[in-house]
Protein backbone atom coordinates (compact mmCIF):
# COMPACT_ATOMS: atom_id res chain seq x y z
CA UNK A 1 0.00 0.00 0.00
CA UNK A 2 1.64 3.13 -0.83
CA UNK A 3 0.53 6.47 0.30
CA UNK A 4 -0.89 8.70 -2.46
CA UNK A 5 -2.38 12.68 -2.54
CA UNK A 6 -6.08 12.43 -1.28
CA UNK A 7 -5.94 7.81 -1.24
CA UNK A 8 -4.32 5.27 -1.42
CA UNK A 9 -2.60 2.97 -3.95
CA UNK A 10 -1.90 -0.62 -4.30
CA UNK A 11 0.82 -2.18 -6.12
CA UNK A 12 2.11 -5.39 -6.56
CA UNK A 13 4.56 -6.68 -8.93
CA UNK A 14 5.57 -10.40 -10.29
CA UNK A 15 8.43 -11.43 -12.56
CA UNK A 16 7.75 -14.81 -14.96
CA UNK A 17 10.55 -16.33 -16.73
CA UNK A 18 9.89 -18.42 -19.35
CA UNK A 19 10.48 -22.19 -18.60
CA UNK A 20 9.96 -21.76 -15.54
CA UNK A 21 6.42 -19.42 -15.13
CA UNK A 22 5.39 -20.17 -18.47
CA UNK A 23 6.12 -22.41 -21.71
CA UNK A 24 6.13 -21.07 -24.96
CA UNK A 25 5.41 -25.01 -26.55
CA UNK A 26 2.62 -25.09 -24.00
CA UNK A 27 0.73 -21.98 -24.34
CA UNK A 28 -0.49 -19.49 -27.03
CA UNK A 29 1.22 -15.64 -26.46
CA UNK A 30 -2.56 -14.64 -25.87
CA UNK A 31 -2.92 -17.24 -22.74
CA UNK A 32 0.29 -16.10 -21.46
CA UNK A 33 -0.61 -12.11 -21.65
CA UNK A 34 -3.69 -13.21 -20.20
CA UNK A 35 -2.48 -15.32 -17.31
CA UNK A 36 0.43 -13.12 -16.52
CA UNK A 37 -1.86 -10.28 -15.98
CA UNK A 38 -4.56 -12.16 -14.20
CA UNK A 39 -2.39 -12.93 -11.43
CA UNK A 40 -1.44 -9.34 -11.06
CA UNK A 41 -5.19 -8.45 -11.00
CA UNK A 42 -6.00 -11.00 -8.78
CA UNK A 43 -3.53 -9.78 -6.41
CA UNK A 44 -4.81 -6.34 -6.35
CA UNK A 45 -8.31 -7.31 -6.01
CA UNK A 46 -7.74 -9.79 -2.83
CA UNK A 47 -6.83 -6.48 -1.04
CA UNK A 48 -10.19 -5.06 -1.65
CA UNK A 49 -8.49 -2.47 -4.77
CA UNK A 50 -10.16 -1.84 -8.19
CA UNK A 51 -7.27 -2.65 -10.61
CA UNK A 52 -6.62 0.48 -12.41
CA UNK A 53 -3.21 -0.01 -14.30
CA UNK A 54 -0.67 -2.39 -15.40
CA UNK A 55 2.68 -2.11 -16.55
CA UNK A 56 4.87 -4.45 -18.45
CA UNK A 57 8.87 -5.03 -18.34
CA UNK A 58 9.44 -7.11 -21.34
CA UNK A 59 12.46 -8.78 -21.87
CA UNK A 60 13.07 -10.85 -25.08
CA UNK A 61 15.63 -12.03 -27.32
CA UNK A 62 15.98 -9.95 -30.71
CA UNK A 63 14.45 -12.78 -33.24
CA UNK A 64 11.15 -13.17 -31.09
CA UNK A 65 8.30 -12.35 -33.71
CA UNK A 66 6.53 -9.51 -33.34
CA UNK A 67 3.27 -11.07 -34.13
CA UNK A 68 4.30 -13.35 -30.79
CA UNK A 69 4.25 -10.13 -28.69
CA UNK A 70 1.43 -8.28 -30.19
CA UNK A 71 -0.84 -11.59 -29.72
CA UNK A 72 0.84 -11.34 -25.58
CA UNK A 73 -0.05 -7.81 -25.54
CA UNK A 74 -3.47 -8.57 -26.78
CA UNK A 75 -3.75 -11.43 -23.93
CA UNK A 76 -2.73 -8.38 -21.31
CA UNK A 77 -5.09 -5.49 -22.57
CA UNK A 78 -8.12 -8.23 -22.63
CA UNK A 79 -7.40 -9.59 -19.31
CA UNK A 80 -7.32 -5.61 -17.73
CA UNK A 81 -10.27 -4.80 -19.43
CA UNK A 82 -12.43 -7.87 -17.10
CA UNK A 83 -11.61 -5.12 -14.43
CA UNK A 84 -11.91 -2.00 -16.34
CA UNK A 85 -7.82 -1.84 -16.47
CA UNK A 86 -5.73 -0.48 -18.90
CA UNK A 87 -2.24 -0.96 -19.46
CA UNK A 88 -0.47 1.96 -19.11
CA UNK A 89 2.92 1.70 -20.43
CA UNK A 90 6.46 -0.18 -19.59
CA UNK A 91 9.98 -1.15 -20.58
CA UNK A 92 11.54 -3.18 -23.35
CA UNK A 93 15.00 -4.69 -23.30
CA UNK A 94 16.70 -7.74 -25.06
CA UNK A 95 16.87 -11.05 -22.68
CA UNK A 96 18.54 -14.70 -23.68
CA UNK A 97 14.59 -15.83 -23.07
CA UNK A 98 11.54 -14.22 -22.14
CA UNK A 99 10.89 -12.10 -19.46
CA UNK A 100 7.80 -10.51 -18.15
CA UNK A 101 8.20 -8.12 -15.02
CA UNK A 102 4.28 -7.41 -14.79
CA UNK A 103 2.95 -5.04 -12.21
CA UNK A 104 -0.43 -3.90 -11.30
CA UNK A 105 -1.55 -1.19 -9.31
CA UNK A 106 -5.16 -0.60 -7.98
CA UNK A 107 -7.19 2.58 -6.47
CA UNK A 108 -8.69 2.10 -2.75
CA UNK A 109 -11.33 3.35 -1.79
CA UNK A 110 -11.89 2.23 1.41
CA UNK A 111 -9.56 0.53 4.30
CA UNK A 112 -7.51 -2.34 2.01
CA UNK A 113 -8.55 -6.10 3.15
CA UNK A 114 -5.05 -7.81 4.48
CA UNK A 115 -3.94 -11.20 5.85
CA UNK A 116 -4.26 -10.29 9.49
CA UNK A 117 -7.63 -9.47 9.51
CA UNK A 118 -8.99 -13.05 10.50
CA UNK A 119 -10.62 -13.63 13.51
CA UNK A 120 -11.50 -16.79 15.72
CA UNK A 121 -15.22 -17.04 15.12
CA UNK A 122 -14.98 -15.94 11.17
CA UNK A 123 -15.72 -18.05 8.44
CA UNK A 124 -13.09 -19.58 5.82
CA UNK A 125 -14.85 -19.42 2.25
CA UNK A 126 -13.32 -19.45 -1.54
CA UNK A 127 -14.43 -18.62 -4.50
CA UNK A 128 -13.02 -19.49 -7.92
CA UNK A 129 -11.49 -23.32 -8.71
CA UNK A 130 -9.07 -25.07 -6.81
CA UNK A 131 -6.63 -27.89 -8.26
CA UNK A 132 -7.28 -27.02 -12.02
CA UNK A 133 -4.52 -25.33 -13.34
CA UNK A 134 -2.22 -28.05 -10.99
CA UNK A 135 -4.55 -30.79 -13.04
CA UNK A 136 -3.58 -28.92 -16.52
CA UNK A 137 0.18 -29.05 -15.64
CA UNK A 138 1.01 -32.81 -14.63
CA UNK A 139 -1.32 -33.71 -17.68
CA UNK A 140 0.69 -31.38 -19.92
CA UNK A 141 3.97 -32.58 -18.29
CA UNK A 142 3.07 -36.51 -19.33
CA UNK A 143 2.65 -35.32 -22.93
CA UNK A 144 -1.24 -35.17 -22.80
CA UNK A 145 -3.44 -31.75 -24.06
CA UNK A 146 -6.73 -33.11 -22.89
CA UNK A 147 -9.35 -32.84 -21.42
CA UNK A 148 -9.58 -29.55 -22.18
CA UNK A 149 -11.03 -27.59 -19.41
CA UNK A 150 -7.97 -28.73 -17.34
CA UNK A 151 -5.16 -28.20 -20.44
CA UNK A 152 -6.71 -24.17 -20.51
CA UNK A 153 -7.19 -23.58 -17.01
CA UNK A 154 -3.33 -23.55 -16.73
CA UNK A 155 -2.84 -21.75 -19.84
CA UNK A 156 -5.54 -19.07 -18.75
CA UNK A 157 -6.70 -19.11 -14.97
CA UNK A 158 -10.21 -16.80 -14.62
CA UNK A 159 -10.28 -15.49 -11.36
CA UNK A 160 -13.55 -14.48 -9.91
CA UNK A 161 -12.93 -10.60 -9.96
CA UNK A 162 -16.79 -9.82 -9.40
CA UNK A 163 -17.16 -11.79 -6.51
CA UNK A 164 -14.22 -10.94 -4.53
CA UNK A 165 -14.99 -7.38 -5.14
CA UNK A 166 -17.87 -7.91 -3.34
CA UNK A 167 -16.07 -9.45 -0.81
CA UNK A 168 -15.89 -5.96 1.17
CA UNK A 169 -19.67 -5.41 1.35
CA UNK A 170 -19.96 -8.88 2.80
CA UNK A 171 -17.70 -7.72 5.60
CA UNK A 172 -14.53 -10.03 4.40
CA UNK A 173 -12.08 -10.06 7.30
CA UNK A 174 -8.90 -11.03 5.33
CA UNK A 175 -8.97 -11.82 1.68
CA UNK A 176 -5.99 -13.64 -0.50
CA UNK A 177 -5.70 -15.00 -4.08
CA UNK A 178 -4.65 -18.76 -4.13
CA UNK A 179 -1.45 -18.72 -6.04
CA UNK A 180 0.69 -20.95 -4.19
CA UNK A 181 -1.84 -23.62 -2.92
CA UNK A 182 -4.99 -23.42 -0.43
CA UNK A 183 -3.28 -24.64 2.52
CA UNK A 184 -0.31 -23.08 1.48
CA UNK A 185 -2.02 -19.48 1.79
CA UNK A 186 -3.89 -19.60 4.21
CA UNK A 187 -1.13 -20.53 6.36
CA UNK A 188 -0.05 -16.89 5.13
CA UNK A 189 -3.53 -15.86 6.81
CA UNK A 190 -3.16 -17.90 9.72
CA UNK A 191 0.36 -16.95 10.17
CA UNK A 192 -0.52 -13.13 9.83
CA UNK A 193 -3.69 -13.26 12.07
CA UNK A 194 -2.53 -15.39 14.81
CA UNK A 195 -4.89 -17.88 14.64
CA UNK A 196 -5.77 -21.73 13.65
CA UNK A 197 -7.78 -22.12 10.66
CA UNK A 198 -9.80 -25.69 10.48
CA UNK A 199 -10.64 -26.75 6.67
CA UNK A 200 -13.32 -29.38 6.08
CA UNK A 201 -11.93 -31.60 3.39
CA UNK A 202 -15.73 -32.48 2.73
CA UNK A 203 -16.33 -29.01 1.79
CA UNK A 204 -13.31 -28.36 -0.41
CA UNK A 205 -14.78 -28.11 -4.04
CA UNK A 206 -12.70 -30.14 -6.24
CA UNK A 207 -11.64 -30.71 -9.48
CA UNK A 208 -12.41 -33.51 -12.17
CA UNK A 209 -9.66 -36.23 -11.37
CA UNK A 210 -9.04 -39.13 -9.39
CA UNK A 211 -6.77 -36.95 -6.94
CA UNK A 212 -8.81 -33.98 -6.66
CA UNK A 213 -8.58 -32.83 -3.12
CA UNK A 214 -4.43 -33.31 -3.28
CA UNK A 215 -4.71 -30.94 -6.40
CA UNK A 216 -7.33 -28.81 -4.49
CA UNK A 217 -5.17 -28.44 -1.73
CA UNK A 218 -1.93 -27.85 -2.61
CA UNK A 219 -2.20 -26.84 -6.24
CA UNK A 220 -1.53 -23.04 -7.25
CA UNK A 221 -2.66 -20.80 -10.55
CA UNK A 222 -5.87 -20.85 -10.75
CA UNK A 223 -6.23 -17.86 -8.40
CA UNK A 224 -9.41 -18.59 -6.68
CA UNK A 225 -9.89 -16.29 -3.93
CA UNK A 226 -9.65 -17.26 0.02
CA UNK A 227 -11.06 -15.04 2.67
CA UNK A 228 -12.69 -15.07 6.17
CA UNK A 229 -15.72 -13.67 6.96
CA UNK A 230 -18.41 -12.97 10.08
CA UNK A 231 -20.11 -15.79 10.96
CA UNK A 232 -23.28 -13.62 10.93
CA UNK A 233 -25.27 -14.61 7.90
CA UNK A 234 -25.07 -17.14 4.89
CA UNK A 235 -22.76 -16.00 2.23
CA UNK A 236 -23.82 -15.65 -1.70
CA UNK A 237 -23.65 -18.77 -3.87
CA UNK A 238 -20.44 -18.14 -5.37
CA UNK A 239 -18.79 -18.04 -2.07
CA UNK A 240 -18.55 -21.55 -0.54
CA UNK A 241 -17.86 -22.04 3.10
CA UNK A 242 -15.36 -24.21 3.86
CA UNK A 243 -14.33 -23.91 7.27
CA UNK A 244 -13.30 -21.63 10.24
CA UNK A 245 -10.99 -19.75 12.07
CA UNK A 246 -10.37 -20.44 15.76
CA UNK A 247 -8.38 -19.53 18.59
CA UNK A 248 -4.94 -21.66 18.67
CA UNK A 249 -1.45 -22.30 17.39
CA UNK A 250 -1.23 -20.41 13.81
CA UNK A 251 -1.47 -22.96 11.29
CA UNK A 252 -3.63 -24.89 9.20
CA UNK A 253 -5.43 -28.45 9.98
CA UNK A 254 -7.59 -30.05 7.32
CA UNK A 255 -9.99 -32.33 9.07
CA UNK A 256 -8.10 -32.48 11.95
CA UNK A 257 -4.62 -33.02 10.96
CA UNK A 258 -1.83 -30.42 10.28
CA UNK A 259 -1.77 -30.65 6.31
CA UNK A 260 2.11 -30.51 4.93
CA UNK A 261 1.84 -26.99 2.86
CA UNK A 262 3.78 -28.41 -0.35
CA UNK A 263 2.13 -25.56 -2.31
CA UNK A 264 4.62 -23.86 -4.81
CA UNK A 265 8.25 -23.64 -3.83
CA UNK A 266 10.20 -20.64 -5.94
CA UNK A 267 13.35 -22.70 -5.80
CA UNK A 268 12.26 -26.25 -7.25
CA UNK A 269 13.14 -27.14 -10.65
CA UNK A 270 11.92 -25.31 -13.95
CA UNK A 271 8.98 -27.00 -15.83
CA UNK A 272 11.05 -29.11 -18.28
CA UNK B 1 -0.12 8.66 -14.93
CA UNK B 2 -2.55 6.42 -13.34
CA UNK B 3 -5.69 7.76 -11.82
CA UNK B 4 -5.54 7.38 -8.03
CA UNK B 5 -8.88 7.96 -5.39
CA UNK B 6 -8.21 12.33 -4.62
CA UNK B 7 -4.97 12.27 -7.05
CA UNK B 8 -2.86 10.92 -9.68
CA UNK B 9 0.12 8.39 -9.28
CA UNK B 10 3.23 8.19 -11.43
CA UNK B 11 4.58 4.74 -12.21
CA UNK B 12 7.55 3.69 -14.27
CA UNK B 13 9.13 0.17 -14.66
CA UNK B 14 12.41 -0.99 -15.98
CA UNK B 15 14.00 -4.68 -16.58
CA UNK B 16 17.28 -5.10 -15.78
CA UNK B 17 19.27 -8.26 -16.93
CA UNK B 18 22.19 -8.91 -15.91
CA UNK B 19 25.05 -9.21 -18.80
CA UNK B 20 23.26 -6.41 -20.16
CA UNK B 21 22.26 -3.97 -17.93
CA UNK B 22 24.83 -4.44 -15.35
CA UNK B 23 27.56 -6.85 -14.72
CA UNK B 24 28.57 -8.32 -11.68
CA UNK B 25 32.01 -8.24 -12.31
CA UNK B 26 31.90 -4.49 -13.03
CA UNK B 27 29.82 -3.75 -10.36
CA UNK B 28 29.16 -5.05 -6.50
CA UNK B 29 25.65 -5.48 -5.46
CA UNK B 30 25.19 -2.83 -3.59
CA UNK B 31 26.12 -0.84 -6.56
CA UNK B 32 23.67 -2.70 -8.79
CA UNK B 33 20.92 -1.86 -6.65
CA UNK B 34 21.82 1.76 -5.96
CA UNK B 35 21.72 2.17 -9.93
CA UNK B 36 18.69 0.06 -9.98
CA UNK B 37 16.16 1.87 -7.86
CA UNK B 38 18.46 5.37 -9.00
CA UNK B 39 17.06 4.96 -12.89
CA UNK B 40 13.59 4.55 -11.53
CA UNK B 41 13.11 7.19 -9.58
CA UNK B 42 14.63 9.73 -11.73
CA UNK B 43 12.09 8.77 -14.30
CA UNK B 44 9.55 9.55 -12.00
CA UNK B 45 10.52 12.79 -10.82
CA UNK B 46 11.35 13.97 -14.07
CA UNK B 47 7.64 13.67 -14.15
CA UNK B 48 7.21 16.62 -11.88
CA UNK B 49 6.27 13.64 -9.13
CA UNK B 50 7.79 12.84 -5.84
CA UNK B 51 8.82 9.27 -5.85
CA UNK B 52 6.92 6.96 -2.52
CA UNK B 53 7.80 3.55 -3.39
CA UNK B 54 9.58 0.92 -4.93
CA UNK B 55 8.60 -2.84 -6.14
CA UNK B 56 11.35 -5.20 -6.81
CA UNK B 57 10.64 -8.17 -8.82
CA UNK B 58 13.85 -10.60 -8.11
CA UNK B 59 14.96 -13.28 -10.45
CA UNK B 60 18.66 -15.08 -9.76
CA UNK B 61 19.76 -18.25 -9.78
CA UNK B 62 19.64 -20.59 -6.86
CA UNK B 63 22.65 -20.43 -5.53
CA UNK B 64 23.04 -16.58 -5.29
CA UNK B 65 24.78 -15.88 -2.30
CA UNK B 66 22.77 -14.21 0.34
CA UNK B 67 25.39 -11.36 1.14
CA UNK B 68 24.73 -10.59 -2.65
CA UNK B 69 21.42 -10.15 -1.96
CA UNK B 70 21.24 -8.07 1.02
CA UNK B 71 23.65 -5.66 -0.61
CA UNK B 72 21.60 -5.01 -3.38
CA UNK B 73 18.67 -4.28 -1.44
CA UNK B 74 21.14 -2.01 0.72
CA UNK B 75 21.61 -0.23 -2.26
CA UNK B 76 18.28 -0.54 -3.22
CA UNK B 77 16.49 0.94 0.42
CA UNK B 78 19.58 4.19 0.49
CA UNK B 79 18.71 5.66 -2.98
CA UNK B 80 14.95 5.55 -2.21
CA UNK B 81 16.13 7.36 0.95
CA UNK B 82 17.64 10.10 -1.05
CA UNK B 83 14.25 11.11 -2.27
CA UNK B 84 12.13 9.91 1.06
CA UNK B 85 10.76 6.95 -0.70
CA UNK B 86 10.63 3.42 0.44
CA UNK B 87 10.81 -0.53 -0.87
CA UNK B 88 7.55 -1.59 -0.47
CA UNK B 89 7.68 -4.98 -1.89
CA UNK B 90 8.14 -7.15 -4.67
CA UNK B 91 8.24 -10.87 -5.97
CA UNK B 92 11.21 -13.29 -5.68
CA UNK B 93 11.76 -16.01 -8.60
CA UNK B 94 14.48 -18.65 -9.83
CA UNK B 95 15.87 -17.32 -13.15
CA UNK B 96 18.90 -18.56 -14.90
CA UNK B 97 20.64 -15.08 -14.43
CA UNK B 98 20.19 -12.62 -12.11
CA UNK B 99 17.12 -10.34 -13.53
CA UNK B 100 15.89 -7.36 -12.04
CA UNK B 101 11.99 -5.84 -12.33
CA UNK B 102 11.90 -2.54 -10.30
CA UNK B 103 8.78 -0.45 -10.37
CA UNK B 104 9.02 2.84 -9.05
CA UNK B 105 5.60 4.92 -7.99
CA UNK B 106 5.09 8.31 -7.37
CA UNK B 107 2.56 11.28 -6.41
CA UNK B 108 1.88 13.58 -7.72
CA UNK B 109 0.93 17.20 -6.28
CA UNK B 110 0.63 19.23 -9.35
CA UNK B 111 -0.07 18.69 -13.38
CA UNK B 112 2.84 16.16 -14.22
CA UNK B 113 5.79 17.49 -16.52
CA UNK B 114 5.36 15.61 -19.45
CA UNK B 115 7.59 15.98 -22.80
CA UNK B 116 5.11 17.48 -24.88
CA UNK B 117 5.34 20.89 -23.05
CA UNK B 118 7.98 22.49 -24.68
CA UNK B 119 7.09 25.66 -26.79
CA UNK B 120 9.24 27.46 -28.88
CA UNK B 121 11.00 30.78 -27.44
CA UNK B 122 11.72 28.15 -24.24
CA UNK B 123 15.39 27.46 -23.51
CA UNK B 124 16.94 24.06 -22.80
CA UNK B 125 18.48 23.64 -19.46
CA UNK B 126 20.82 20.78 -17.78
CA UNK B 127 21.83 19.70 -14.39
CA UNK B 128 23.71 16.80 -13.47
CA UNK B 129 26.34 15.10 -15.18
CA UNK B 130 26.13 13.92 -18.92
CA UNK B 131 28.70 11.38 -20.55
CA UNK B 132 30.56 10.45 -17.26
CA UNK B 133 28.74 6.52 -17.33
CA UNK B 134 29.53 6.45 -20.85
CA UNK B 135 33.47 7.08 -20.36
CA UNK B 136 33.79 4.63 -17.16
CA UNK B 137 32.04 1.79 -19.90
CA UNK B 138 34.45 2.42 -22.35
CA UNK B 139 36.94 2.05 -19.67
CA UNK B 140 35.79 -1.10 -17.90
CA UNK B 141 35.47 -2.48 -21.61
CA UNK B 142 38.98 -1.79 -22.29
CA UNK B 143 40.44 -3.82 -18.79
CA UNK B 144 40.47 -0.58 -17.12
CA UNK B 145 39.49 0.70 -13.23
CA UNK B 146 40.14 3.76 -13.25
CA UNK B 147 39.59 6.96 -12.85
CA UNK B 148 37.53 6.25 -10.19
CA UNK B 149 35.03 9.01 -10.58
CA UNK B 150 34.19 8.02 -14.64
CA UNK B 151 34.25 4.11 -13.51
CA UNK B 152 32.13 5.16 -10.28
CA UNK B 153 29.80 7.52 -12.57
CA UNK B 154 29.02 3.99 -14.23
CA UNK B 155 28.29 2.08 -11.18
CA UNK B 156 26.38 4.60 -9.33
CA UNK B 157 24.53 7.32 -10.71
CA UNK B 158 23.49 10.21 -8.85
CA UNK B 159 20.57 12.04 -10.27
CA UNK B 160 20.31 15.14 -8.93
CA UNK B 161 17.27 14.58 -7.54
CA UNK B 162 16.89 18.31 -5.72
CA UNK B 163 17.44 19.90 -8.56
CA UNK B 164 14.76 18.28 -10.96
CA UNK B 165 12.69 18.31 -7.97
CA UNK B 166 12.86 21.94 -7.77
CA UNK B 167 11.88 22.39 -11.89
CA UNK B 168 8.28 22.75 -11.38
CA UNK B 169 8.62 26.04 -9.52
CA UNK B 170 11.16 27.35 -11.94
CA UNK B 171 8.32 26.51 -14.59
CA UNK B 172 9.63 23.65 -16.23
CA UNK B 173 7.35 23.23 -19.45
CA UNK B 174 9.65 19.62 -20.23
CA UNK B 175 11.67 17.46 -18.57
CA UNK B 176 13.13 14.18 -18.95
CA UNK B 177 15.98 12.32 -17.09
CA UNK B 178 19.08 11.61 -19.65
CA UNK B 179 19.55 8.01 -19.70
CA UNK B 180 19.86 7.24 -23.49
CA UNK B 181 21.48 9.87 -24.20
CA UNK B 182 21.28 14.03 -24.09
CA UNK B 183 20.69 14.13 -28.34
CA UNK B 184 17.91 11.19 -27.99
CA UNK B 185 16.61 11.82 -24.94
CA UNK B 186 15.93 15.62 -26.32
CA UNK B 187 14.63 13.99 -29.59
CA UNK B 188 11.32 12.71 -27.88
CA UNK B 189 10.44 15.95 -26.34
CA UNK B 190 11.01 17.58 -29.80
CA UNK B 191 9.01 14.70 -30.84
CA UNK B 192 6.25 15.06 -28.35
CA UNK B 193 6.01 18.60 -28.25
CA UNK B 194 6.18 19.32 -32.35
CA UNK B 195 9.42 21.70 -31.70
CA UNK B 196 12.95 21.92 -33.33
CA UNK B 197 15.74 21.88 -30.31
CA UNK B 198 18.95 24.08 -31.02
CA UNK B 199 22.10 22.89 -29.06
CA UNK B 200 25.16 25.54 -28.67
CA UNK B 201 27.79 22.63 -27.90
CA UNK B 202 30.25 25.25 -26.07
CA UNK B 203 27.60 25.06 -23.38
CA UNK B 204 27.61 21.70 -22.91
CA UNK B 205 29.06 20.52 -19.59
CA UNK B 206 31.18 17.74 -20.63
CA UNK B 207 33.16 14.66 -18.99
CA UNK B 208 37.11 14.80 -18.32
CA UNK B 209 38.13 12.60 -21.52
CA UNK B 210 39.48 13.69 -24.92
CA UNK B 211 36.00 12.87 -26.18
CA UNK B 212 33.96 14.33 -24.28
CA UNK B 213 31.58 16.05 -26.56
CA UNK B 214 30.56 12.90 -28.40
CA UNK B 215 30.18 10.71 -24.97
CA UNK B 216 28.15 14.14 -23.44
CA UNK B 217 26.00 14.19 -26.19
CA UNK B 218 25.56 10.40 -26.55
CA UNK B 219 26.08 8.80 -23.18
CA UNK B 220 23.12 7.19 -21.18
CA UNK B 221 23.20 6.28 -18.02
CA UNK B 222 23.83 9.75 -15.42
CA UNK B 223 20.26 10.48 -15.23
CA UNK B 224 21.19 13.69 -15.50
CA UNK B 225 17.91 16.15 -15.86
CA UNK B 226 16.95 17.67 -19.19
CA UNK B 227 14.15 20.43 -18.93
CA UNK B 228 12.81 23.38 -21.32
CA UNK B 229 11.76 26.64 -19.23
CA UNK B 230 10.10 29.79 -20.33
CA UNK B 231 13.21 32.25 -20.88
CA UNK B 232 11.53 34.90 -18.42
CA UNK B 233 14.97 34.56 -15.62
CA UNK B 234 17.96 33.68 -15.27
CA UNK B 235 17.79 29.70 -13.71
CA UNK B 236 19.78 29.40 -10.61
CA UNK B 237 23.58 27.75 -10.84
CA UNK B 238 22.67 23.93 -10.22
CA UNK B 239 20.96 24.56 -14.08
CA UNK B 240 22.71 24.89 -17.20
CA UNK B 241 21.39 26.33 -20.14
CA UNK B 242 22.24 24.52 -23.69
CA UNK B 243 20.18 25.62 -26.39
CA UNK B 244 16.61 26.69 -27.07
CA UNK B 245 13.40 25.87 -28.44
CA UNK B 246 12.26 27.29 -31.86
CA UNK B 247 9.51 26.72 -34.48
CA UNK B 248 10.24 23.82 -37.32
CA UNK B 249 10.74 20.11 -37.85
CA UNK B 250 10.92 17.78 -35.20
CA UNK B 251 14.79 17.51 -34.28
CA UNK B 252 17.54 17.97 -32.39
CA UNK B 253 20.41 20.13 -34.07
CA UNK B 254 24.02 20.70 -32.53
CA UNK B 255 25.72 24.01 -33.88
CA UNK B 256 23.61 23.96 -36.67
CA UNK B 257 24.38 20.14 -37.81
CA UNK B 258 21.11 17.47 -37.38
CA UNK B 259 22.92 14.86 -35.15
CA UNK B 260 22.73 11.76 -35.70
CA UNK B 261 21.08 10.07 -32.20
CA UNK B 262 23.26 7.28 -31.80
CA UNK B 263 21.90 6.71 -28.17
CA UNK B 264 21.19 3.27 -26.84
CA UNK B 265 20.15 0.99 -28.84
CA UNK B 266 17.90 -1.90 -26.84
CA UNK B 267 18.90 -4.47 -29.38
CA UNK B 268 22.57 -3.88 -29.61
CA UNK B 269 24.98 -6.47 -28.38
CA UNK B 270 25.25 -7.01 -24.54
CA UNK B 271 28.04 -6.04 -22.62
CA UNK B 272 29.99 -8.75 -22.87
Amino acid sequence: MVRAPGGRVVATTDLLVEGRHFRRDWSPPYDIGRKAAAQNLADVVAMGARPTALLLGFGAPPDTEIGWVDALCDGLRDECAQVGASVAGGDIVRAETVVLGVTALGALDGPAITRSGARPGDVVAVTGRLGYAAAGVELLSAGRREPADLIDAHRRPRPPYAAALGARDLGATAMLDVSDGLVQDLGHIAEAAGVRIEIDGAAVPLPPVPDGLRLALTGGDDHAFAATFPNRMPLPAEWRTIGRVVEGPAEVVVDGRTHGAGGWDHFRPPQR
